[in-house]
């Protein structure tokens, strides 16, 4: 399809690529194209301003050399910090993966209470804190650092994630029961984490009940970012109606580590992520 | 004392403190100024080329702004890849952490066999297995990724950490009998893993013994880098004839993210590293 519109999709590293996923399957007939600017991150250490002129080169690289009508920010980091310096540094809609998510704990929660589980560069900015403020919901965000690495050693059904698992939400829950909180849904704020939804979904189905008897809700940013840029990019519906993904045209780039990106990529994106081509984008 | 030597300590993050507390114990008199590019860690994802000029940059700073007259490089990818490219931009002696490592393991083993856990880009980069058979020995390597994330966690003595070290360390014991090696000596190529010692210890006395019926010598590539280092800086004698580590003059800069490096530094410093100094090295 000549006429299919191009999204670009841009993340510090692959993660990302769940979102791209997650779009896939609700747009196949648009071209994507995907940044990781792998020889920079991770962005999580760096600061708002560092990562602001970082993000927003990637994003004038996807609009104007690969012409891209639109831009998912797949990156928790670069979506808490840059958000706004990306929507200035190009003329195109740019839509993160953080207000999606909070829009769907919105919709999910019968209590007001979130949970959030994050990388520590999340937490310590408190975006999801603010975006779920924003939505009236009350929320409490936990630091999982292990999880990255766990699902990068591609230990995504391991007895020991599993475990982790269990003590990164025990020590949530607790702290959750300790203010109060009646936590109904869980937001996984990180692109890493849908990977993990299974081994999640198991711990919360095996934890006993809080006083709150009420089970709780898995919200995937990923997902919800996906349906938030159907209904940002796609108000006309084109692009839905076309056929499976299976031939939608995915060009992926990366700043550096071409070859991390293509032998754990695939995971991520559910399908081969084919070659991976080399930018510079500067020091 | 005016006459103190400086010694310069250079690591992408904060790491290798452990290699600058190795330093400490035994030239207590000298005067350390340590360098950690936390703004492009990490190095391990980076092309040579990047890693090289990285580390020349940093060297630099130690040699011209704080006076080094001497250069530790505690980062096993900078070692690993531009140490040749360090000695070109410095006009100081400049060691390693790998070569050590290989030489302690050479003086340890009876068998000549030796395992080395390290990180992913370490072990990609093959520089152990090239300095042990500098020194006749076989090696087997093996990327252990989750335990720098572990350690940065605090786990060093948590019953998850230890179920990893268990299952890393019989993998690697079961490659190296796979390939007939009689393997009597660990290498822990990686400035975090000191900290890990006792648990590694612990496993590896737990574990049954393999056909050498030897048991397994942990080299602690921090310790055997700083006893080089009194060798090759210090012919004189002079640095340990002085007082206790605990008035030795440290000064610790970093590139970015000082809260972390303020906050996790003290633990591999094994003393508080009080207040970390923002440098700009640029890019």
């Amino acid at each position: 399809m000549k006429d299919a519109r191009t999204i670009g999709v841009f993340d510090s590293g692959f993660g990302g690529l769940t979102v791209l996923r997650a779009l896939v399957e609700r747009m196949p007939q648009a071209r994507f194209v995907f940044a990781g600017d792998t020889a920079r991150l991770p962005y999580g250490s760096k600061s708002r301003r560092t990562v602001a002129r970082y993000a927003a080169e990637s994003a004038q690289f996807l609009v104007r050399a690969q012409g891209a009508e639109s831009l998912v920010i797949a990156c928790n980091t670069a979506s808490a910090l840059a958000l706004d310096a990306i929507q200035d540094a190009v003329p195109v809609p740019v839509l993160g993966v953080i207000e999606p998510g909070a829009q769907a704990a919105r919709a999910a929660t019968a209590t007001g209470d979130v949970l959030v589980m994050a990388t520590d560069a999340t937490v310590q900015s408190h975006a999801y804190r603010a975006a779920c403020s924003g939505q009236g919901l009350r929320s409490l965000e936990k630091a999982c650092p292990l999880l990255v690495p766990l699902v990068e050693e591609g230990w995504t059904e391991h007895a020991v994630t599993e475990e982790v698992v269990r003590i990164y939400l025990n020590e949530l829950r607790g702290e959750a029961e300790a203010k109060g909180m009646l936590a109904d849904t869980l937001v996984l704020g990180c692109t890493h984490y849908p990977l993990l939804r299974p081994v999640i979904e198991r711990v919360i189905e095996q934890m006993p009940r809080d006083r709150s008897a009420i089970a709780m809700r898995v919200i995937d940013s990923a997902e919800s970012t996906a349906e938030a840029a159907v209904r940002l990019f796609d108000a006309d519906g084109r692009a839905q109606a076309g056929a499976a993904g299976a031939e939608t045209e995915i060009r992926c780039f990366a700043t550096d580590s071409v070859e991390k990106f293509e032998r754990l990529g695939s995971r991520f994106l559910g399908r081969p992520v084919g070659k991976v081509e080399l930018i510079d984008l500067g020091g």
